[in-house]
């Protein structure tokens, strides 16, 4: 029982909370999952720290927050243990299994976390949550649901693919007739499919870096090396991609956030479109283009996607999500791209998950079809852009010498950038015991020997109230 | 323009319908997708039945068809072409572009075939839509969606999990807290991150044969050799499979469907499930269970899942579905496997698809707590033991010398045999032609020179007029 074994930590990756929460969420799904039982010792935190690269501080707090919740025990000159006296994890066949521990420990780890900072989510409080509860039921309840529930286009319904190809020739200049999209699970499907249908195993892709952590493991999970290339205020660095193209025999694909850089938030200049263009051409790479937040675009007109300038030869996947129209939890992606690669898609989405919910697509289609779609985004754009006005007013007026931001043409989050000397990370874990869950810049980055000492702060999701004690509890906390 | 190129027919490897319709729809997918062009030849109906290794006559079927539909011309003496007066397919910038011959083709094709049997259906019809509905509703609306809008568990809305974990104890004696519970989209992914979870490329896992072709096809996503083990009136030969993983040390996994085999239907007998726990112990082989249609029983209780027999160490992964209880348009399937098992299929479904839908998954959690969900099984089970008798008895009555079937004691669908000398292709091909879509073994078959000369016909998506008309067309075409 108290032979001391290997723990994983596994830190997710998506840099959504402070690394050290990462670490108590890590251990106690651990001890949840009996690898890590009642009495067993934990490593020391130097050398925890050491095997996950991250400060001995980190674990520190790591050890003391699961301590405080009771998970943990430190016995002064002996170590930390895994408390004795913890509820009885999975009993065989008790009623009471579902005190749920895993449902404790999320609400006790949310309670020191009242003010959270997303990475650009829009606000679910302004959903249309009416008009698509309305939806859904007109779907279920008329005649194509009826007429329709057998196995399905792997594509995705069609209405929602007609409804779509109007939408993105309409709004973005895009042409893709129905037959040439396909509607996945949010974007993140969408990245996985791409990366599938491009790259064999062993193959690589270059990423921006900083740049999308889930986007990295979705290209991992089909099997690619990820190369990061570095962004610059102008987003990426096409000449270095250039150059790593040219000793990486077998790079096979690019992958990039051209409208609002994820998270530096720039727009690439018409410049570095067409080189990047070329570069593409020149030596057959295929573009993945993530147009995550095309919709929101405060400052002059949305900038055409890449897709719309590459000629039919040269292969762009270009990807979309209504999720950051209503919510994240609402999950619906598309896709379009050269018949031949969006063949190969439909093909690995039909293996890996057989086509959408209908009920769901149709819904969405009637969304978009009576203009409902269209109202919330006019909305939402007006209120995210107060929201920005209002992040980037009281930035300047109560940090004005600790930071330095340009104040995004679109998007939903802000790229905050330290004055040399402070770390990122140090004031995300001040701010964090303060209850402001705010994400560092390390998270980011693919090389971490190049991690920006800056905060991605969505401010979508924050009223003005909500984002003037952002920058207070960020003022109150700053280290010295 | 007219030089004769080859090209790709894919068929479609699930068994919905005839073969030589497949081949229709691969020839005008070919044809919009612009890779056929007007006035372009096709290959001779006799190369491309080797080609495909089909009869002939499926392929002169396939092409008949097309011509009938205006989209080849059989010039006598020359050979067959791509039509040229076919509507403009993809004008670049024209309003027109959406009218749609994919649709147009697809109405077409559906009309010669107004009585459509599927593999095993649930019959959409008696979806509780408008609880579904309601439930939805109930969900946007409520507050539980409005506090967790932001990205959320890629395990699954925590409300649906305990409710699975609460229908799953009570109706199979499976325990399952909701920490080691996956919902999935449909139980498709679930098979796709079974075997991402214990298979690495180039690695094996064995199947039954006959099969589900949908389930090979995910275990090929995931790089998964698929080996076939023959099935026989009582199950999955377990001596073959022994003596398979004797020979194939790469193998690390067994595909089973031990509750209704699918596509024969045969319930696995206590002495091979004790038996392939042991193969699967000796060997350290994952077992892969789908139980697919488990709430489908007519006589006597369920057969409990392997997975509560299997002892703590023995990894057995649980795969279920509620698409058959609903709809399959309603994807929701769920996965519980040994706790390091599902963190890996946790791992890689964040990687491919973040997580599931929240506001549908909620309402599937009303829907199962209100008891909603029983209800509609048990209506649903009467239901449609009542269709399987009456396809029975009609079945003994107008066809009891050319076919035998043993009536299954659960599931959606009846394997019928022929008797020796009738072709199962044969008569499904003449079956369409009167308006009858129903499946041939042969599509069933992992290794083609075994296969059966069945159909798989589901009864639980037809009322008993449909059935007793789908016993009159098929007594009607039987071949001579």
């Amino acid at each position: 029982m108290n032979a001391r074994r290997d723990i994983t930590i596994e830190l997710s990756r998506d840099g959504k909370q402070p690394i050290f929460l990462d670490i108590v969420a890590s251990i106690v799904r651990e001890i949840e999952r009996g690898r890590l039982k009642p009495g067993e010792a934990l490593p020391g935190t130097r050398a925890l720290a050491r095997s996950l690269k991250v400060h001995r501080n980190t674990v520190d707090a790591a050890y003391h927050e699961l301590t405080m919740q009771g998970w943990l025990v430190a016995e002064p000159s002996r170590g930390t243990f895994v408390a004795r006296d913890l509820p009885d994890l999975r009993p065989a066949n008790d009623a009471d299994r579902k005190s749920a521990p895993a449902n404790a420990v999320r609400t006790e780890m949310r309670a020191p976390s009242p003010l959270r900072v997303t990475d650009g989510a829009p606000d679910s409080r302004l959903m249309p949550r009416s008009e698509l509860g309305r939806a859904f039921r007109r779907a279920l309840l008329g005649p194509a649901f009826l007429s329709d529930t057998g196995y399905g286009d792997p594509r995705g319904a069609l209405s929602l693919r007609e409804a779509l190809s109007d939408y993105l020739e309409s709004e973005r200049g895009l042409i893709a007739p129905p037959s040439d999209l396909l509607v996945t699970r949010g974007s993140q499907m969408g990245l996985f499919l791409a990366a599938s249908a491009v790259i064999e195993p062993g193959e690589a892709i270059a990423v921006e870096d900083p740049g999308y952590p889930l986007a990295w493991a979705a290209f991992r999970a089909a099997g690619a090396k990820v190369i990061g290339v570095p962004v610059d205020g102008q987003g990426i660095d096409v000449s270095r991609l250039a150059s790593i193209a040219d000793r990486e025999p077998r790079l096979r694909a690019i992958y990039v956030t051209p409208h609002h850089q994820y998270p530096t938030t720039v727009t690439l200049g018409a410049g570095r479109r067409l080189k990047l263009l070329d570069i593409a051409r020149y030596r057959s790479l295929t573009i993945i283009e993530d147009d995550y937040d095309h919709e929101y675009r405060f400052d002059g007109r949305p900038v055409l996607p890449l897709a719309v300038r590459a000629e039919v030869e040269l292969p762009v996947i270009y990807i979309g999500s209504l999720s950051k129209l209503l919510a994240p939890a609402v999950r619906v992606g598309y896709v379009t791209a050269r018949s031949d690669i969006l063949a190969r898609m439909v093909d690995r989405r039909e293996a890996i998950d057989r086509q959408g919910d209908l009920p769901l697509e149709q819904a969405l289609a009637g969304l978009i079809e009576d203009g409902a779609l269209r109202r919330h985004a006019r909305k939402a754009r007006r209120i995210y852009q107060a929201r920005r006005d209002h992040l980037a007013e009281r930035l300047i007026s109560r940090l004005g010498s600790e930071v330095t931001f340009e104040t995004p043409a679109g998007g939903l989050a802000l790229w905050i950038s330290l004055r040399s000397g402070l770390s990122a990370e140090t004031w995300a874990f001040n701010a964090h015991r303060a209850g402001l869950a705010v994400t560092p810049g390390l998270r980011f980055a693919l090389d971490a020997s190049r991690a920006p000492e800056a905060f991605r702060v969505g401010y979508a999701s924050l009223d003005q109230s909500e984002l003037s004690r952002l920058v207070d509890l960020l003022s109150r906390t700053r280290p010295d």
